[in-house]
């Protein structure tokens, strides 16, 4: 019985939690209904877990009111499903609702109260166009911010220009993050975009929000994501080791740095700290590379690397599929895709494949697997580690 | 040590869960942002449980996006709070939000891994237009049945009607939970309308959708509630005792009553097994009354009175102050107001006085409160039980 914070309650050892089965839809641009690609997802994930009855369904999604028109969603959802009278809760957090999903339904399955949960996570973006898509996803900026005409590629450009300043990065070396991701991605048949690019055609791709051009953005994206968690041990299945969350100040003027998120930093000390593991354990990891310099102060904030040495981690190639730790080998946001309220829980999926060996392009056998997503310009971060069955 | 189905985790015990602190802004419409309100709220709650840091804020709001054009609220929220980096997370059930928020709030500390947890539920609605908060609040129905005309009012009236078919409910008897919460609403300092009505003022009001009338439906409300959840006991301190959450199918088509909810039936009967006790048990209750008949299909649904028998309830004052069971002390959504992702928080918050002996209109000592919260037309339905201090 571990000692360590978090893993007991108050009154005892609590539930411990797994992973039974998982699934989710191809990523792109998709022609179906909210509702039906997360039957699509639900349904595998169903079929991977064997179980056929839930005591809670939890339903993700970022902003459905405002890019479909649809509210309502946890009811929704659950009766297309055909899982009424389940208990079905919606959960959002911007951009890392799936990992906010999978935090909520832990807690109930780690109170003992919920035996089989089943989470769902999906977005519709491609029906408005992209100029409208991009200004809803600006809500999730401040206020005063957002009124100087801050946007989400805007600051993510703040960033990544500083970082360059600080630490020496060059945009060939930012870009070798999408060659590498969209690399991984060819191989993922969920992945949005599967095609090859080259560091001179990311370089000389459009400007966006400068110094990111078009390859540095994740995709915008439909598709839905799904797992079944229970309480206690099952054969071949994959445990929850350990979460971490943490939140940051709205406004970027409020920060002490763009170079280094302290949202990532704190969900990452508490992820390690309840699994009892630290950076060097881990053996696969999916990093929220919406921006390509995300995926760089990602693997620094997640202590893989030392601050300023994402730049050099990424040249040598040990963020790699051979690298010491292979990063988004799933294609990453970059390339899989990003229906935004579906990435967190997409994460979780694509690590459950690594660590039960049936990834679409495996990383070396790893015993732990780290997902982190980053919420509006990282002000709702959350870290997730998982460990492959024994 | 009880032996009650979902008292136990998988491996012992889990964490009970005390209500530490509550507060309220007064309801009504309310000049301030919506992150004004919240705090106010939640100041009052801090204040009242005597804790000021927390391991995690929970968020409830029903539609930001389409009342305020304003997303990512759990970082919106806990900013505006101070308590960054605390993890913060939003929770969404349509108008059941409230007591939705409760429940996954509930989960975290009964797990052991959250042993503070600060709950925060609020919406401003009178922003827009009521022509517009009454479109916005038919988006929770079923898109065919928005598409034939529906609205909330619309499907309460049919409701309505076919309760008065079955059971001869007059229009001047269901006018009388009006003027009930109406004149319990006068104590109430948090209440929006602190007016007592009569019958004939009742039935003369304008038609909203046959046979409801405009003092049979809730106001537009801005407002927000807070409560402070902890993991073990605590000296005078209110515990929660049990939970319940069911769905229903979105289309009311599809039901086989209009007169009773399956959704509060089965959320009644999870959470009266796991608080280990029986409807007539309970001293004290809040039940959602956004329509004068969705209070008296609830007394019945809950047990409290059996199928029919709720419209004589009502008469002979068997839900009033001195009555068998007092309903809605508060003045209910009816009178205290309803910013529909409050409310359901806003109920807890009501009873949690009660069990103190603190409400503005108290009722006989009780030891145990019931909330019933409604989620869009009775598809996501929660029950809570409170114990008093003991």
């Amino acid at each position: 019985m571990s000692a360590l914070p978090g893993t007991r309650g108050r009154l005892g050892r609590v539930t411990e939690v797994f992973i039974a089965g998982v699934g989710m839809t191809r990523f792109g641009r998709r022609p179906e209904p909210l509702a039906d690609l997360v039957l699509e997802a639900a349904e595998r994930a169903i079929a991977d877990s064997g179980i056929e009855e839930f005591d809670a369904v939890f339903v993700g999604a970022m902003a459905p009111e405002t890019f479909l028109d649809v509210s309502n969603m946890a009811s929704v959802v659950v009766d297309h499903l055909g899982l009424v009278p389940a208990p079905a809760v919606r959960v959002e957090t911007a951009s890392s609702t799936g990992a906010a999903l999978f935090d909520a339904a832990y807690y109930a399955v780690a109170s003992g109260k919920v035996e089989r949960a089943l989470l769902v996570a999906g977005e519709v973006m491609t029906r408005v166009s992209t100029r409208r898509a991009t200004t809803l996803m600006t809500g999730v900026i401040d206020g005063d911010e957002r009124a100087h005409g801050a946007t989400m590629p805007a600051l993510a450009g703040l960033s990544a220009r500083r970082y360059m300043h600080e630490y020496g990065l060059t945009p060939e070396e930012m870009a070798l993050v999408a060659v590498k991701n969209h690399r991984n991605g060819v191989a993922n048949p969920h992945a949005q975009i599967r095609k090859e690019i080259t560091v001179e055609e990311a370089i000389a791709s459009k400007i966006v929000s400068d110094p990111l051009r078009l390859y540095d953005c994740a995709p915008i994206s439909d598709g839905a994501a799904a797992v079944v968690l229970v309480g206690g041990a099952r054969r071949g299945a994959v445990r929850v080791a350990g979460l971490g969350h943490a939140t940051d100040r709205l406004a970027v003027e409020m920060r002490d740095s763009l170079t280094t998120f302290a949202s990532t930093r704190l969900s990452a000390a508490q992820a390690y700290r309840r699994a009892g593991i630290g950076p060097s354990d881990i053996g696969v990891a999916e990093v929220h590379d919406a921006f390509t310099i995300f995926e760089i102060i990602g693997t620094e904030d997640l202590g893989f690397f030392a601050p300023g040495e994402g730049r050099r981690a990424v040249v040598e190639g040990a963020t790699g599929p051979e690298g010491r730790i292979p990063v988004n080998l799933s294609g990453g946001l970059k390339a899989r895709g990003h229906p935004v309220g579906a990435s967190g829980l997409a994460q979780i999926v694509e690590l459950t494949w690594q660590l039960r060996g049936e990834a679409a392009y495996p990383s070396r056998p790893a015993r732990w697997g780290l997902a982190q997503s980053i919420g509006g310009l990282a002000t709702n971060n959350l870290v997730t580690i998982l460990e492959a069955p024994r």
